[in-house]
This record gives C-alpha cells, sequence and structure tokens, in this order.
C-alpha cells in the first residue's frame, strides 16, 4: 500500500491511498459491513453511490461463516463480491465490547456472543484471519479499555497494546495487505503519548487511534486525538476508528485526521433520519407526509433523484423495509458527498469556510456512541 | 385497454394486453406490491427483472396513506415511481380476510386494521378510489364469501357481487383505465355459473376469478376455475386472483386462464426459501453453507450472478435483511421467467412437456394460502 499526501492546510491533509483493490482519496469516510454486507446495500449500490472502501469485523466472521467459508471463495472480496478495498479490523474493539472469560499477556477469551462459546482471541489468530480475509488493510490486534478506565487500569491496557502490536507485526505476512498500529491510552494524556511513540517505533503502515468516541466529552476526544496526531509519521495514514458524525470528521479532519468508520449513517437510515445539507431530517415526522420534495434536493442518489419524501416517510409508516433501503443508500451517499465536497474545500483553502458552514447544520455534539460495528 | 389472443392451443393462450403505461404478454404472473412497493424491491430492480405489472391493494393505500397523498402525486404510478402497469384490487378481498362490523347490500363497514376505526367501503368509494390511484386495471367492487360458506351464504354473497359489479360499472369512468367484473360462487357450481352469466352480460373490460385458493382442495379450484372459463368470452381476459404458485399456474393456463397474482414468491424469499428450475430450495439448510453455487445455475437474475449460496446462506444465517432482498430478486426473476418459457413452450405448442417437467419440480400440491395481500 502507498500513501502520499498531495496537499495540507494547517494539519488537514488531502491524501491518496493506493491498494490492490484500488485508491482511496482521502479523508475518506468508511461505511460499516460487519457481518460481511453493509446493512440492506448491495455491492452494485455502494459502487454506485461511490463508496471506496468499507470495513468489516474480523471477530465476527470468525465467528460467522468462520474463516474457512471465506477461504472458499477466496477471501472477503470474493464472499461478498466487493471488488473496491477493505479494511478489517481485528477485534480489539470487542475486547472493549463483549463480556470477556479471561483476559492477559497471551490473549483474551471471549464468551461468544452468538452461542456463548469460549472464544480464544490472539495477536497470531488475528493476523492469521485478516490474512484468509484478504483486506486491504488489517489493524494489528489491541486492548481498548472503556472509557471510565483508571489510570492503571489504561496503563495495563496501553502496554498489552504495545506488545500485541509487536506480536502483530511479527506474525503478519499478508501479500499486498496493509498493516495498521492502534495507538491506546485512553483519556490520559502521558500515555496517549507513550502509546503513540511505542507504537510508531515499531513502524506500521498506517495508524489508527483507538478507544475514543465512547462517551467521553468532545473536547476530549479532540485533544487526544490532536496529542496521538502530533507523535505520528506525516508520511502515513491516520484512522480515527469509530467515529464519523459529519462534525466529529470536520474537528478531526482539522487535527490532521485522513480515515473515519462508523455505523452512524446505516443505523441513522434505518431508524428514519436522514442526513442533509441542511442538517438531519426525521422522515417518520408528519411534516413530510404530504411534502412531495426528494429527501435532499442537492443529493444525486437513486432515493433522491426517484422518490417524494411523502413516499418514503408512507414507507416507514407501514413498516416496509423498502423504506429503511432508501434512507441508506441516501446516508451513505450524503457522507460520500460530504467527504468529496471537504476533501474539494481543501483542495480550494476552504475547509475553515465549508467547516464552519457545515456546523451550523451539525453541531449537535452528539454523545451518543456509534461504534464501529452493527449490532 | 386492448386484448388479443395470440394462439391458443386447447385452452391454453397466449395473448397481449395493451394498457396506457405498456403492453403486457399473457399468461402473466403479477407481483404484489401491497402497500405500494413490491416489498424489498425498488422499482429499478422491477424494470430489471423484466416485471411487467403489479398489483397494489385499494383498501391498503385508502387507509394508509390515503387517496389525497396519492393524488399528491398524480397517482400511484407517480407515487410509487412505477412506470408500467398497475392492477389495482377493490377491497373485496378483505370482505373476506378483514373482521366486519356489518354487511349489506349497501356496503361493508370495515373495522381498520390499522387503528379499529370503521371504514365503510361501497363500490362507489371503491371506484373513486381506484380511479384516483390511476391504475391500468380496477377491479369491480365484490363479495367474496369463506370456502367454508354455505350455499345460502354464497348465494347471498355472489347476488351482492352482481349488484355491486353493476354499480361498479356505473360508477366508473377512468379515463384510460380498465374494468374488471370479479365472478365469485364459492364451491358450488350452479353458483359459479350464475355468477359468471350474470357478471358477463354486465360487459366489462376482463373477467376474474374470485373466492378460490383459499383452502380447498386443488381439483375443486381446477374444476371450479374450468367451469367460469366456459362462461367467459374468448376475447376478453381472465385473471386468477390470489393464486400463482408455478403447478397452480400451469394447471390454470391449462384451463384458459391469462393472469395471475401471489404473494407466494416474496413471502417465500423472506423466509429464505427459493423457486428453481429444479424446485424449491431451502438457503437456510446446512447444506447450502459451503456451496459456491449460485442459487440457480439457469438464472438471470442479479443474485445468481453475483453471489454464492454460501453467503446467501450466511446473511440469512446472520439475520441480514440482505439476504431477503437478494432473494427476492431471485424468486420475482424466477416467476418471470417461468412465465417467459411457458409462453414460449405455448407458441411452439410444448405447453405439454413443459408442464409436464415442471410437475416434475412443483407438485407438492401446497395447501398453504398465498393471498393477494402482503401482511
Amino acid at each position: 500500500m502507498e500513501f502520499e499526501v498531495i496537499k495540507t492546510v494547517g494539519k488537514a491533509r488531502l491524501g491518496k491511498l493506493r491498494t490492490p483493490h484500488g485508491e482511496v482519496e482521502t479523508p475518506v469516510f468508511m461505511p460499516v459491513g460487519t457481518n460481511a454486507n453493509v446493512k440492506l446495500l448491495t455491492p452494485r449500490d455502494l459502487e454506485e453511490i461511490g463508496v471506496e472502501i468499507v470495513l468489516a469485523n474480523t471477530f465476527h466472521l470468525m465467528l460467522k461463516p468462520g474463516v474457512e467459508i471465506v477461504k472458499l471463495h477466496g477471501g472477503l472480496h470474493g464472499f461478498m463480491r466487493w471488488n473496491r478495498p477493505i479494511l478489517t479490523d481485528s477485534g480489539g474493539f470487542q475486547v472493549f465490547s463483549l463480556p470477556k472469560i479471561r483476559i492477559d499477556d497471551e490473549g483474551v477469551v471471549f464468551k461468544s456472543p452468538l452461542d456463548g462459546s469460549s472464544v480464544f482471541m490472539t495477536p497470531e489468530l488475528s493476523m492469521e484471519v485478516q490474512m484468509v480475509l484478504g483486506s486491504d488493510i488489517c489493524m494489528a490486534f489491541d486492548h481498548c479499555p472503556p472509557v471510565n478506565a483508571s489510570h492503571e487500569e489504561t496503563r495495563e491496557a496501553t502496554e498489552r497494546t504495545y506488545k500485541w502490536a509487536l506480536r502483530s507485526k511479527k506474525a503478519f505476512h499478508g501479500e499486498g495487505q496493509a498493516l495498521f498500529g492502534i495507538v491506546q491510552g485512553g483519556l490520559f494524556p502521558d500515555l496517549r503519548k507513550k502509546s503513540a511513540t511505542e507504537i510508531v517505533s515499531i513502524g506500521f503502515d498506517g495508524y489508527a487511534i483507538g478507544g475514543l468516541s465512547l462517551g467521553e466529552e468532545r473536547e476530549i476526544t479532540y485533544d487526544m486525538t490532536e496529542l496521538v496526531v502530533e507523535h505520528l509519521p506525516e508520511d502515513k495514514p491516520r484512522y480515527f476508528m469509530g467515529g464519523g458524525s459529519p462534525d466529529l470528521i470536520l474537528e478531526l479532519v482539522e487535527r490532521g485526521v485522513d480515515m473515519f468508520d462508523s455505523v452512524f449513517p446505516t443505523r441513522l437510515a434505518r431508524h428514519g433520519t436522514a442526513l442533509t445539507w441542511n442538517g438531519r431530517l426525521n422522515v417518520k415526522a408528519s411534516y413530510n407526509k404530504r411534502s412531495l420534495e426528494p429527501i435532499d434536493e442537492r443529493c444525486e442518489c437513486y432515493a433522491c433523484k426517484t422518490f417524494t419524501r411523502s413516499y418514503i416517510h408512507h414507507l416507514f409508516n407501514r413498516g416496509e423495509f423498502l423504506g429503511q433501503v432508501l434512507l441508506t443508500i441516501h446516508n451513505v451517499s450524503f457522507m460520500v458527498s460530504f467527504m468529496k465536497e471537504l476533501r474539494k474545500a481543501i483542495l480550494n483553502d476552504k475547509f475553515q469556510e465549508f467547516k464552519s458552514r457545515m456546523l451550523e447544520f451539525y453541531s449537535d455534539q452528539t454523545t451518543q456512541i456509534f461504534s464501529t460495528e452493527e449490532g
């Protein structure tokens, strides 16, 4: 994988990732395809929308369908019939989010959310699985501590993340695949700095900022990210894990982040909320009942070019899943257009203008957690 | 609307319907779009699949979103963005399937399944609504009695159906819209004959056979249909309401029926059953877990050209709705191809061969009721 920084304005960067499955312009937003599908969308929907890269969850796919089945298809691209880049997480987020039976430096024993059985996850296993999945970008296995962890707990998780990063790098030999390291350190500046320095010392193809956007105050998210970015090399991509609302993206692009992922647009769509150039729109609200307008008149997606708000309101009102399908198409399209406009703003030295304009519509600073996996 | 019989082999007919929204080759299968959408499919999916005409339910649309909303869109075609022909039922099936507060010659007072309120339905209202919906083919308002009704009850429903057909015709003045009459008569030959004669005497653009495929023995379905068809004019289309499994279609095309509708392919798809040229396939069955085959190797649909059984099995296994989307695309495609092959068989004087071959795979004579509305 190659990464090129094309332009920098302040800390904000315009870049290009070159992967075996094509190029990705950064800053980029990656929709989440937990179970080898972005919920309700076909790969051709994603292509039409202009999605350049999707995320899939290693841990989920390891349990179901299992690596053997994906291997039969020659990897995840063949399995889900998506020919553009894929990034897989490592299972480290599940260390945070799933019940654990045991965790030590060796690895984690999870209770499988599918059948309650024990699953022993190690850096080596995570690498092995991601190599079989054949994702373009793989993530080192990390220990993501909860946001309310003490300094002592967080220090332990951070040190473990370093050890696991070393083992991940050692075990990883995916041909043509890139491996990103993950910086942890919770909400503690000293640990964030320590983690960034340690992870960078190992040397990865890119660096992720993990363990944030988990419910902490937004200012802390920004500060921690800023601190980490200071310790990351200029010539490698920076990926903020599990965050992707427009306001968060704007703030973090400004602080030098290149890549984002979140279930935000897809989950909101399924609940009837559209993202528009004028902010969020509750499609289910009664004022949309008679509206002959599209969801967003500036949007070029299939849903907006074809249907009225009234029709989509009706589908939601009647519990018709087609409403969710159409709104998912729209919201992912919006994120693609939003990132395109954001990149254009950097290119034309208008990032601050773009940011101010968008924050008028997206400044609710939601503390809702939109994780890196679809539930 | 014009109807042309192109070829007849025995009683089986090859025909062409010309409507304001395009031509329909018969025998035809119509997918059901109860709430102004064929569940999980966009209009462009339907177009790609090659669907020529869809059915929508007048009663449902009258309640939600209501005629006024559809009128704002210039009719149902504009509302659901489907530019090919639409057939609407009249609400008569709901006389059979919904709780009634009162029914007499004037009309029916229903308890709304949406909010429990009273809805007074009459032939005049049904016509008024269908004229606003702007469907290419409208149905006269009828009284569909239950399959276990006595001779007396059935006679009453049949006589009422005649009176309502007269009133429907009188009230109907939809420009460019066709109006079909409905023959009732339950399982009683004398009443079927009486109803057919009466309805034909009024004069409609086509004739439907209602009140069958409601759980009665298959032989009775066939016999009643045969009896009714004997009393229908040769030069008008014949529509069997609410039945559309391949075996039923084969038996009834042989007896002179031209049009079918059913939720059969769409509902089966949502439950994980595929229709294939080798019979039904349970996609959820474990023997599909590792199959790299498409659902049906003879099928040209997007799902079959793109995905393995293994992948679709995985989607169902994980409760991903995309599995239902893909299988719905496939099953509706199968029905379109099945009808195409059936028409070709009539054209090439090979209907009996085609029928025998298909009945090897579709002869389970299911007594399951696949109604004319999606639930």
